[in-house]
């Protein structure tokens, strides 16, 4: 048993990360490589970041060693219907060694199996967009939100940078001189937080700014909301508490009133200790008193525990899980 | 004084209309031609339409009557910084045969002159997008919203589209039936009311759907919540009622509490008897219970009543506006 070894791997938009693991929970390697989602990459560039990633990881393993192996990656369930998709990530397995057979996950799964070992829950991950979903016996199950930022991914980063920039024009409109959050906005957008001297001028040209880029890039804004909001700064601690309502809100379209189940906190805007974090800490709480509250960890780390629990040697993946992930 | 004629534009994104009038009031002719916003469609194109719609109108006038002529079109400031945008609509005006001078407003002044022949008041216009302008003397001062899909135009047609896709959406994920605002929203979008068995797909398809064509494309699900709305639907109902709290809440920002001067109603959704404009006229009663609520009318006819007020010869204005614009 003590030489058996599993690999996981989590496959995001910027970055594909890799872990090696022993069944005693030692880490052997690690790897990094470019962003790999199929879905925005094409499934050969995904592929070749996992290969990377993979040869990191796997540089003092024998990969005949390697018993099991997850990949968990947004968009799981197109992969697995696109033959050449899963022929190139058939590929980039085969090419870093590895005979085992390996298991796709979306990423929201492995974000939940980063934050516990119980089989149910929910998981809510907030970054650049917002998405919830209930799991089942390790397996996604019913999904909220994660709309995308034109139809929704309300509470998401990108909301909040909207959000931050519908203000700060409506006091524009007003008349009203931006607040800290507001001046903070026009700076990042205009270069100046000075008003021109018709504030429509100043209202065209942060419409302009936000407008020469793609609309996600409004994402990029929500870092303030967070840093204002930390200060005390009266809109942003407003825009704070709306984007966990809305959070909360995509939560409570899928997880019964009455579950007890742990509920994982994933996504950059959740896994710091930011207001907004605390804010869906306690509207979580107020729903579910109950719910024992975890946050997201090593995803790569989470994918290789998956691949380790269906192997018949573990006989107690909780005790595994507890020693990849102890608690804080 | 019988002889002299004046001229009207009223430039839109989808139609161009002109209009030549006596001073008594008499439409001696009317053209049409397509969309000529210059921020749209580029200035020479824009001038193009703008000869086709004044020959029309002038086919039964000579030319030299014309003492007068007023363009009204959205952009107007940026057409009147740029020379050769400028330089366009002088060669259209030139080629028309007229030698009078002309002004260019905005659409919004227009709109409003439309609707009541007082100096100063407030347009609120509610089509595709929405904006709201004070005008003084006959002249556009502070404007609130008309920020764009992106970033605003709340209360807007665009806006009645996303939200119903949005509910929808939300009762996809939370399992609920679509009602039957619903209904049409997935109809239209994906060609039938049936929900997949798993939501999720149904929810995919409606986001591809809106995905594949631009954003302001949602504005056609507008009319959708409008009828709705109409038979007493209750998502379609909430949706109205907060888009006519959307809508007050511009106006709020630019007009003063205690104003009595007239309020001007313009854009699609908002001149037709329709829930939308019945909300609207009773969250203005209720902020401003003394203001005249007025419908926008004839924009081309408007741009010459413009025209023909600071010709010496007329010195009773509003009682050119009442024969133009008779009350209904």
């Amino acid at each position: 048993m003590s030489d058996t070894v599993v690999v996981g791997l989590d496959v995001g938009g910027t970055s594909t990360r890799a872990t090696a693991l022993t069944l005693a929970g030692e880490r052997l390697g690690t790897g990094k490589a470019g962003g790999g989602n199929p879905t925005s990459h094409g499934a050969e560039r995904a592929a070749a970041e996992v290969l990377t990633a993979l040869r990191a990881a796997l540089a003092d393993v024998d990969p005949a060693r390697v018993a099991a192996g997850t990949i968990g990656l947004a968009g799981a369930p197109r992969l697995l219907a696109d033959p050449a998709g899963r022929a190139a990530f058939d590929g980039a397995w085969h090419d870093a060694g590895l005979r085992c057979p390996y298991a796709v996950h979306g990423d929201a799964l492995v974000a939940y199996a980063s934050g516990t070992a119980e089989p149910d829950g929910t998981i809510l991950i907030a970054g650049t967009g917002a998405i919830t979903a209930q799991v089942v016996d390790l397996r996604l199950d019913r999904v909220a939100d994660g709309h995308g930022w034109l139809l929704g991914d309300a509470g998401s980063g990108f909301w909040l940078g909207r959000e931050a920039v519908r203000r700060l024009l409506a006091d524009l409109d007003t008349g009203h001189t931006p607040g800290r959050l507001g001046a903070a906005v026009l700076t990042e957008l205009v270069g100046s937080a000075d008003v021109a001297p018709r504030p429509r001028d100043t209202v065209d040209a942060t419409i302009q700014a936000v407008t020469r880029r793609p609309p996600i890039d409004l994402a990029r804004l929500a870092p303030l909301v967070v840093t204002a909001a930390t200060d005390g700064e009266p809109v942003a601690t407003a825009l704070i508490a709306e984007a966990a309502a809305h959070l909360a809100e995509s939560v409570t379209r899928i997880r019964p009133p009455e579950s007890t189940t742990p509920v994982v906190l994933g996504g950059g805007l959740l896994i710091a200790d930011t207001p907004l974090a605390t804010a869906v800490r306690a509207e979580i709480g107020r729903r579910w008193p109950t719910a024992p509250l975890r946050i997201a960890g090593d995803g790569a780390a989470a994918a290789a525990w998956l691949a380790a629990r269906d192997l018949p040697e573990v006989t107690d993946p909780a005790a595994l899980h507890t020693l990849l992930f102890p608690a804080p």
